[in-house]
């Protein structure tokens, strides 16, 4: 599975800190911890702030100086955007676009500008679907637009956005199944991503919520996951659920074995 | 999601001492253990025995002493099932029977008999299949038995056969798909149930992959599961894979919650 680190953000109040006072270090310990714990990107995101343009090519710098990893510019804004794009060194995909038409014409040009893959979202002008056949017609048509511009589907991921459980309790068993269909929209399918932590946004148990689900959407195909890095059961859970999928070979000490990969 | 608890098993050390010497604390105990962990119904097998009759009316007894749980009775051999079955006062579950034209000749009557629900294996004289569709064939070979006798299929547990990860790692994939077509057999569809530990037999990390493996048959429709419901991280991951599943109403302590039910 393809993990990206979620805890550079600005959202998190250390990330928050310290892209304003501009201390690399909270940003690079975060950085070669998640790294170190299995990421294979780190999404950046600067969160609420004064000046996002410069704070993110702040940002992308910081982290570049320690680790070769591709990044996840997070961010709704286009100038900001493509700030981040531009400034990285390593690899980037553009996190994360919905499927209007309006921000498909804006992001799928700037993604083969800088040759970055793109994680779009099931959602469009009307917003989030309320079941998993909506998604995924969102999903077709996404993919149908990243065909039509010649963009290689393998940098596509596609994101059926779950609701946090505490407010659209309904909401899992459908993002399982539209994690499903969408293997089922072309040949090859796009990638499957999730946004896991939002699962448990505000719930008390919020660690064991996310393993269990993220065990749920792995068994469904879940390709990738914007995740905590850091929540060594959860990587665990993400490894198992990868051993038992039959990803890799089962020894003894697998979960030690993955890491070496 | 409806829970055997598997511990009171002769082919574990403390059991099978416990029944060679009729020492029913050590008997009783577990009994009540798993049914305060949140056991809906309780497994009896007497292991390797001299007498397994005996040893059988003798173990049933001690556990309905302290429990009126639903018992499974847990044998391969049809005399000591009987005696089981006969000697309890509380509701029964024949454990288990293949899917030979032998085994639902004896065993279905012996149901009816004694108003016992069955855990029907999807294995015949050819054994384990290999792959999800073969596994289908033989529940709907049983279901339809099961209906040709005039039994009720709400008392049908169909159980798809997990094997360990460590010899049969491309198993675990088809027995997530079998449960989920053993759904569309029939309408209503038998239930469906796994012997949840086996998939970890002589693996290390025995806890973590039952409880991965868990989450996802939960994904996939699992009704029940023969399991030891005093691992308490495994009965909190049951009770939020159903939560996620939106079998009951979320609330912060939706982990006590469940257990007050």
């Amino acid at each position: 599975m393809f993990v990206i680190g979620e805890r550079i953000n600005g959202m998190f109040k250390d990330v928050n800190k310290a892209i304003r006072e501009r201390d690399k270090s909270v940003i690079q310990d975060l950085a070669r911890r998640q790294e170190d714990a299995g990421a294979n990107a780190l999404d950046v995101n600067v969160g609420v702030s004064d000046n996002p343009i410069d704070s993110m090519e702040w940002l992308v710098n910081a982290v570049g100086e320690v680790s070769k990893l591709s990044l996840a510019i997070d961010t709704t804004k286009p100038d900001v955007m493509e700030k981040g794009l531009q400034t990285s060194k390593s690899p980037t995909i553009i996190n994360s676009i919905s499927g209007d038409k309006v921000k498909l014409d804006i992001y799928i040009p700037m993604a083969r500008k800088y040759n970055a893959g793109i994680i779009a979202l099931t959602t469009n002008e009307k917003g989030i679907p309320q079941n998993a056949d909506m998604r995924t017609e969102i999903a077709a048509t996404i993919v149908s637009r990243y065909q039509e511009a010649g963009m290689d589907l393998n940098s596509l991921y596609i994101d059926s956005v779950i609701l946090p459980v505490n407010v659209a309790q309904d909401n899992a068993k459908e993002v399982l199944e539209a994690i499903k269909q969408c293997k089922i929209i072309s040949d090859p399918p796009p990638k499957t991503i999730l946004g896991l932590s939002n699962v448990s946004q505000k719930c008390l148990n919020r660690s064991l919520v996310n393993r269990v689900f993220l065990a749920m959407a792995i068994s469904c195909g879940l390709d990738a996951a914007i995740l905590d890095p850091t929540d060594k059961e959860l990587m665990d859970t993400m490894i198992t659920g990868e051993l038992l999928m039959n990803k890799f070979i089962y020894c003894d000490d697998y979960l030690e074995a993955y890491h070496k990969k």
